[in-house]
């Protein structure tokens, strides 16, 4: 029998409202038993398991924990870092010697490939380590089998209140509005901004997703014809808008060098480009005047007190699974997918999927939750979205 | 005597989170008494009189009208018109056929400037006309006594919860973090990023105002020495930062022609472009890899679910108090401020000051707000506006 019984967990990737929900929940989970030892949480991903800094969470009072969990972004810190087969070695040999067992990685799909790769890993070297990842994104974009993750519903409720404060914007002062929201591949936190959308002539009335190539001519079309309906159009555009042949929309038209990360992906976020160069087009094309722009940027993953109450209730209980999953659930290794039951009213249930159908994967909105004429979503993505966003704050027109 | 006794009421300039408070203040003040008929909400400014485009404030249910009070941006539409003195004549017209007694009109100093030139040219023309100015204004820069006016405590809460949020995700990931807050010309909306902080190395590290002239080298140099200090670096950038010559930074780093209005400003909101210029700046000078802009905009003025609650009621009082003036006040025309009373704990009174003193006249942040090394906020801000924001979400940290 191995007598190492401590767990480590860590943080990766980008932050969400709701990411140290799992945290506090996997924590007190192991907490609660006495079949865990130490609870070490790594400070910035698996850096800080390499560098040995570690927080002891047995040691954190339950009320520091509590407001740790309903605060945004990533308690421990977080990285963007794969490990390669030397430094899971490495990563090994500290956990020998700090009798870890346990290991849980909270993130998306990069992360969950880190989780899959140690798992890997500590198998060839026949390291006994239960390995499992903790699912997060505001994206939406998490395989094997998910139905949504943990971040999406509470970013998806900032980004539908800021479309409900902005069309209320537009309303008063007119002209074409766009906004860029966050989402390189996936359309489904763009595609919330419908849930804004309370009477026949409320805004967004033009949403661009990833997922359908964009034309600027067309765009410039659709905004004519929105303006000549609606006498204003506002716009969500996510961030990740490319044409027929791929290139993102904002590589295309900037006149600058564009920062590309360590995969080689365009740096598409912290930047308010891409709306400023829509804006530019739209004026040039259409001769409207008043044509604004604006990113909603890191507030969509940050901002804090508007978390959506389910969000974080399913975050916290993803935690907690992992951690019941790793201890009882028959397999060293996996990932926690939230499945939808079928049928009316919302009901879900939680379960281990392999680490294989998560890592390094990413999933686009389905076809059914996008218009046929490419600029909105359907009743089915509204009815989809709704319950994991809760209910927005009302609005009073005259 | 005079037998038009129907009032008209309007909203001007940008919108706030409580204008709609303002509107429902006066015009359910307006229904308590039968000293005033109809009470006429004009849609767009003066833009709805010229073209007799009113809204029966009698007439909306009373639960209709509070949740207009609780929602964001403003109601009636808005207007950004200065009119003339034969558009005045037009006005009155039309206002004498509607028997029109009252004109109230919300916004910030160029709605004071319309106000003040409606009464000026009633006078002129003998047009028996009580002329009040309701202050509205997210930038805080209303002079006529005023110790600060609604819609800034609500903007400054959402500025500073933004901060909390930013900086928390600064935190789990790194780096330089730039974030451009709105105000061309006073710094109270940047200032109030300050209150987001909650320990000795909370952000924003670094916070620049419109009222202290902005170098870039000096600017390098202050972040790398918070890199060094903190190892990140939050800065909260005002959209008015202009060099020693009085040039728009934005002006003066753009490659493009920036969109100027009819008073021959520039336009600084609803872009991205001054963060993105001010990031490129910093890389190119300091070889940190890591520096990201957002651009708050205008999720500022009309994100719904955060006003401040006592911005809210201050918005609502300032409405009704209008009302109350111009019935019994004494005087003919003016506009109503808020002023704080000296010592300790909260407390103010709202009286009526003349016309004169708000019209088209803005006021910057005293110099006992602003830190010595130009790059901060003074303890004294922060007590002047901590009561204006409210408590701000718990923040916890590992």
């Amino acid at each position: 029998m191995n007598t190492a019984n401590n767990m480590v967990i860590a943080q990766s990737g980008g932050p969400s409202m709701v990411i140290n929900q799992s945290l506090v929940g996997a924590a007190l989970a192991a907490r609660w038993t006495d079949r865990i030892g130490a609870v070490y949480g790594a400070r910035h991903g698996i850096d800080g398991i390499l560098r040995e800094d570690f927080v002891d969470l047995r040691k954190i009072p339950v009320p520091q924990l509590e407001a740790v969990a309903r605060t945004p972004s990533s308690a421990l810190g977080s990285v963007r870092h794969k490990p390669t087969a030397e430094e899971c070695r490495e990563i090994f040999e500290v956990l020998r010697r700090r009798g870890v067992r346990y290991f849980f990685y909270i993130g998306g799909n990069d992360s969950a490939e880190t989780a899959y790769l140690v798992d890997r890993e500590a198998r060839r070297a026949k390291v006994d380590l239960s390995c499992f990842h903790i699912p997060k994104t505001i994206d939406n974009d998490l395989r094997g089998g998910n139905d949504h993750t943990p971040g999406y519903g509470s970013a998806a409720r900032f980004v539908a209140m800021a479309f409900q404060g902005d069309d209320l914007d537009n309303r008063a002062l007119g002209g074409v509005k766009i906004d860029v929201v966050m989402g390189r591949d996936a359309g489904f936190l763009t595609a919330a901004s419908a849930l804004a959308r309370t009477t026949p002539d409320s805004g967004p009335h033009l949403i661009y997703l990833p997922e359908r190539p964009f034309d600027l001519d067309r765009f410039s079309e659709d905004v004519k014809a929105a303006m000549a309906r609606y006498g204003r159009c506002v716009v969500a555009v996510s961030e990740g808008i490319r044409d027929a042949d791929g290139t993102p929309i904002a590589v295309r038209l900037s006149q600058w060098p564009v920062e590309t990360d360590s995969h080689g992906n365009a740096q598409l976020s912290g930047t308010g480009a891409l709306g400023d160069l829509l804006a530019r087009e739209v004026k040039a094309r259409t001769g409207i005047r008043r044509v604004r722009a604006d990113t909603f940027g890191y507030l969509q993953r940050s901002f804090p007190g508007v978390a959506s109450e389910l969000d974080a209730a399913e975050a916290r209980t993803v935690g907690t699974t992992a951690v019941v999953l790793a201890l009882c659930g028959g397999e060293r290794s996996g990932s926690v997918a939230i499945v939808r039951k079928p049928g009316p009213g919302y009901e879900v249930e939680f379960k281990r999927v392999p680490l294989s159908t998560v890592a390094g994967k990413a999933r686009s909105m389905p076809a059914a939750f996008i218009a046929r004429n490419g600029h909105d979503v359907t009743p089915a993505f509204l009815d989809y979205a709704r319950p994991l966003v809760g209910e927005l704050p009302a609005v009073g027109l005259l």
